[in-house]
């Protein structure tokens, strides 16, 4: 990789000492003179009307301060992922902080605030509910039925939420030109993002009528529009700042993180003074927002020589009681899908079914990864019926730069071949039906491939702009503030980098505040893949506004143009002979009575990265058990800016593809509850489960990206599971229609199979 | 007064519900996880070398966590007040956080950090220093004497820190023009701040490199570019803001506070852990800056008619052990005290003279009280002499508007004698003479009276600039981020009045962010009258430029051209009809993916604030008691921006006024010490000494403030000792050349002149 400035560089990250030290500040480590700490009373019914409630006994309990219901917040309808979708999607807004009809298991009834978090649970036990019970849907397709129960009124037919319609040529001419038509049903669990933080905040509401609210939230500007509707203030009033680092979020923390923020700041204004509200495991699981479940069919047609003629994806997504981010995460499934090969006809109708099961939201991959897990199965299997190798298959159909294609942006960079050629290389695509299929004791093995693209932003889905300050200090060092939250994967770091490469210093001279509302300016948050993409043109184009100035500076000074000068790693260059450093020019400014600030203001396009996984997995015939041995992740990425950071970004997400091909589930009883509820209940993968994971960086230099960079944080996770799938068809010619492929599923198939 | 959209209005305190209940958070508040104590040994001889420190026993107190002496910090020169003067005066770098040559009792010669203050103390104890003593020096006559101990080596003389030379005309010619010569000496105290809270500073220096310093300082921007320097580390990664109050100031933390930053910092950096370091009472008497004491001459001619022809102004001024902001004081007490009247040739000699006293910096008026007690005092004389009204003769030789004089700058404005006009009225002037002036019980009453005028900033004497971001916020209220402190002066309240008039919204509206150098752009900080007057320039001109940006969009949207729209009261106008709300116009810029973000980028200039103060006095002539019955004080402030926060400044001003002309003091002992070192040996006036306050607040609207305002905060304190010295006069007949005026020296004066 080039290296440019600080660009394409593995750094070591600016909180890893902090981090790895322990003393690294979290939401749940704040502690305020005063602080009171929060419980909630949660809904034991999955679909219910409160008939009463009376808190006296409660309000009575010696240390408590407040107790918070419907009856004494606020009536205003709100939308907890602070959606802002653009036409035609319209953002629904369908919660209150206290529902005055509750629609899973789980839903919050009331809050507590004491002067001990145990006071507040016993408080809990004093409040008297009297609830209605109202029938429930668990399943979205029984949702969707004229005679279901309505978890809410809707105008568009029973249950839906919201649909997503996108079609491109003519889908019944593409059939009808198909020699070959699959069409195949898939399942997907409800699965949680299991970030090691749980959903926190402290709020503080001060004397002079200003609101802070400390939380793990991934977003928050819009949060802080969203608490100052709520709560009637105007949004300058509202502070919301992460303290400042998040343990992880994966889009469970979008918008609000639970209702911890509002939650504790109508705590706090009751009780008028600081209040604490951290989720525990069990409310993470079942309160808080999951991937989206759902029925997905595929139909695919092919001629006899593998062109893709026509697809036709149909998704039925579970948003459970609440509608969140679920009508733009069915949109998403759609976008993704549908665009990883050029098929001239395609039509995308996907439907996001309220239930009377937890929220689902975003997550890591906001649809993706259900759609390519049902997509790459089928063109798996296609490529079986045509007598093909798979990977012929996918290079004969890719997508390439400026085809046609259905995003309502162009694809300027596609590396997906070369994706494709380098991940089969290193997982020895080539020879992998002479591979050891047979290692004894009963094992199969077998290697199978996946490829995806993926968004890099939220345009033009969503409002979405972004900007940054870059402050240049007298001596020559920089201070930038950009209002991204770092949850974790390092972008303080990456847009360092950013900012220092485009104004011409050395990593070490740049500072960055982040995270805090009323120190930056204006950010949607850390979604979508954006955040380097979208918050690094900002942060570039205000290294560029101040290296820019400073070149005037410097050209007076040196009575020269500015256009002959050039500012690199700290030092001012005539025609590329060193004439002032970046200190001296900096010091001559302020004694000069001046501060150069460079500003970013951008409206970030989107580009789609491009992912081929190569997975080869062991299965144990005898117990059902899968072991991935090794998997190969070949990424354009555009341009990986600090190579570290984007290796770990692809680490972590395979793991959570490989639990979410393998082992991951929420299932619900009869009464709506959810059976998984803690680490000890749901499986996810340990360092057992960990393969060798291979990163293979492809670099496409996206034009309309910093440096040419692409998004990258959701993708390890998009094409995991298929991979997956189809490495244990290669091995057992068992094909699963349903993740998790869990050892008791395997284990069944083997043995019918046997049967058969 | 006129308003003008929030300017001109008597708008509450932002701060004051928080600071009227406690909550509100100071440095002396914080406590961070694992903080320390620090204790500081001084120097208990007025000048001595350090022989020889030995702390090993120190370190072996359980508890302690590290010892800081000059041995282990750094070598680095600096000037605690974070002088940036221009040519022709240079900041003088004479101090080091641990000198190795200790130059007043008090002087720092080691620290302490341990887990409690108790620790720290006892450590103290267990450090062995070996002294040599040299020879001191306590009179500023006396050092500039050649055989005088050398407290510093110097280049111009000995003892000589700084020195300023102010010409107009021909002083020969003016003298001999002159009917009357009057030529006068007088003598000034040594006095302190008294702000409530003490010098404290709370570091923290993270696992990452990064330094973040809580505290008092009034200068926060300039204190990091300085602790960076002392720290060898880029200035982006020093953070320094206070918390965000502090108790007062006055000068006393211009720059550093004492030296609580770099010692708090120095032991954060040795221990790994944060410290907290809050000077006690006694080492804010005995450590930290102090008025300028000195002598001062004053010799002016005047025509028989009354016109003045010439004034010669000589100060001799105690900078004590170091420089620290001597140099610019000596020069602004020449720059104001020679420009209160047109006089066609002046000559201002100023010397800032070391010595072995506690080191003297900012005070508020910055060396204008002495010089006015000395001139004005000599004014009334010259009347005496000419037989004519004091007013009169005043009036006679006020300035003008662009008439000659010596500062850098014109003056654009000049309300002095609408305020010597007014304030004679509310004081009763024309009926002075027919006063009762023998109340009975052996009193006797009088009125005298004293004119000024002061700076409103430091340009262009200093670096000196200002920057301010407003943000919009998609419901159309904005966050205003300045550098300033508010170290109690309401400048929060002021400038949010600033932002709101000029961007066009209610106060309510606006937020502000300050004192805070990681989230507001740089600021030179809070002194010279400045902070209205300066930051309101960035402040008018970012809300201006914030206007103009919504203008322009709502003039598409209304498809009409800019100017003919205004933004008034948060109503956006066509031709004077509403047209749009700025909430509207926000939310609609914020979907059109852009955050409005005012800049404002300014350069201040210089404007004369303008006061005539009235004094009324009643003297005991029996006990030589002096109390101040009535002060009528009339001050040109250009425009009242908030007249209850101007009347507040000048009332607090005014009292600090009537202590340095009748109690306060602080007086060395033949070995240096310092006889008053707390409140009870220090005689501030209390309620009971203050009089009935009349403040007439005249408006002259100067062209270079931000809404016509000029400087304020240092003008009640300027012209009240020479009032009440005047008063003194006119009651009993007895001229002071000397301030405190206390009861035993008027005692011993009465009876002096009862002998005569």
């Amino acid at each position: 990789m080039k290296t440019e400035g600080e660009i394409g560089k593995p750094l070591p990250r600016i909180d890893a000492l902090e981090k790895a030290t322990g003393v690294a500040s979290f939401t749940t480590d704040l502690k305020l003179p005063g602080m009171l700490h929060a419980k909630v009373l949660r809904s034991p019914y999955p679909h219910a009307r409160i008939v009463s409630i009376d808190t006296a006994e409660a309000e009575k309990l010696p240390g408590v301060r407040a107790v918070a219901t419907y009856e004494n917040t606020t009536e205003c309808c709100f939308n907890s992922s602070c959606s802002e979708a653009n036409p035609p999607a319209v953002p629904v807004e369908d919660e209150q902080i206290f529902n005055r009809e509750l629609r899973y298991v789980g839903d919050e009834v009331a809050a507590v605030a004491a002067d001990t978090e145990e006071t507040a649970k016993r408080a809990l036990e004093l409040i008297r509910v009297e609830y209605e019970e109202l029938p429930a849907v668990f399943d979205p397709l029984e949702a969707l039925k004229p005679d279901a129960p309505a978890v809410h009124p809707c105008f568009i037919g029973n249950n839906i939420a919201g649909m997503a319609k996108l079609p491109m040529g003519d889908l019944e001419k593409g059939f009808a030109e198909s020699d070959i038509i699959l069409e195949e049903q898939f399942k997907l669990p409800v699965v949680k993002h299991c970030q090691l933080e749980t959903q926190a905040a402290v709020a503080d509401y001060s004397a002079s009528g200003h609101l802070t609210v400390w939380s793990t939230t991934q977003s928050p500007h819009p949060l802080k529009n969203l608490l100052a509707k709520l709560f009637g203030m105007p949004a300058s009033r509202v502070r919301v700042l992460n303290p400042p680092y998040i343990g992880g979020a994966f889009g469970s923390h979008v918008g609000m993180s639970g209702k911890a923020e509002p939650i504790a700041a109508a705590l706090a204004m009751l009780a008028g003074k600081p209040v604490r509200f951290v989720y525990d495991r069990k409310e993470d699981f079942i309160a808080s927002t999951t991937r989206h479940s759902g029925y997905i069919t595929v139909k695919l047609g092919a001629k006899r020589d593998g062109s893709f003629q026509a697809l036709y994806l149909n998704a039925v997504l579970n948003t459970g009681g609440y509608a969140n981010a679920g009508p733009d995460v069915t949109a998403v499934l759609g976008v993704t899908n549908i665009s990883i090969y050029q098929i001239p006809n395609v039509f995308y109708d996907g439907l996001c079914v309220y239930t009377n099961t937890t929220t689902a939201g975003a997550m890591r991959g906001f649809g993706n990864p259900q759609g390519n897990f049902a997509v790459e199965s089928t063109v798996d299997m296609m490529a079986e019926r045509l007598g093909m190798d798979p990977m012929e298959l996918r290079l004969k159909n890719t997508m390439t730069p400026y085809a046609p294609w259905l995003p309502p942006y162009p694809c300027a960079t596609c590396g997906l071949a070369e994706c494709m050629e380098k991940g089969a290389q290193k997982i020895g695509w080539a020879d992998r039906d002479s591979l050891l299929k047979n290692p004894g004791h009963g094992k199969v093995r077998g290697i199978g491939m996946a490829a995806g693209t993926h968004v890099s932003n939220s345009w033009p889905f969503a409002v979405e702009f972004d900007n940054a300050y870059l402050a240049v200090m007298e001596d020559g060092s920089a201070n930038l503030a950009v209002g991204v939250p770092d949850m974790g994967q390092g972008i303080a770091t990456t847009l360092s980098q950013v900012a220092a490469s485009s104004l011409g210093i050395p990593m070490d001279q740049v500072s960055i505040v982040f995270g805090d509302t009323a120190s930056t300016p204006y950010d949607i948050g850390s979604h979508a893949s954006r955040t380097l993409y979208s918050a690094g043109t900002a942060v570039e184009a205000a290294g560029r506004d101040a290296k820019q100035k400073i070149l005037e500076f410097a050209a007076e000074q040196l009575k020269t143009e500015p256009e002959t000068l050039t500012l690199e790693n700290g030092m001012i260059l005539a025609d590329g002979e060193p004439r002032m450093t970046m200190g001296e020019a900096a010091h001559l400014i302020h004694r000069a009575n001046r501060q150069i600030i460079g500003i970013g203001q951008t409206v970030p396009f989107n580009a789609p990265p491009w992912h081929a996984h190569f997975a080869e997995v062991e299965v144990d015939m005898e117990t059902g058990q899968i072991e991935v041995l090794h998997l190969a992740a070949a990424h354009d990425v555009g341009r990986a800016i600090n190579p570290d950071i984007v290796e770990g970004q692809i680490h972590g997400s395979v793991l959570q593809g490989i639990g979410y091909a393998l082992s991951e589930q929420i299932v619900y009883d009869k009464k709506g509850r959810q059976a998984q509820d803690s680490f000890h209940k749901y499986y996810l993968p340990t360092m057992l489960e960990t393969p060798d994971i291979d990163v293979i960086l492809v670099e496409t230099n996206e034009p309309s990206g910093p440096f040419g960079a692409k998004g990258v944080g959701e993708c390890g996770l998009v094409p995991t599971a298929a991979a997956i799938a189809n490495a244990v068809y290669h091995a057992t010619g068992i094909r699963f229609h349903e993740i998790p492929i869990t050892e008791e599923k395997m284990l069944d198939a083997i043995k019918k199979k046997e049967k058969e």
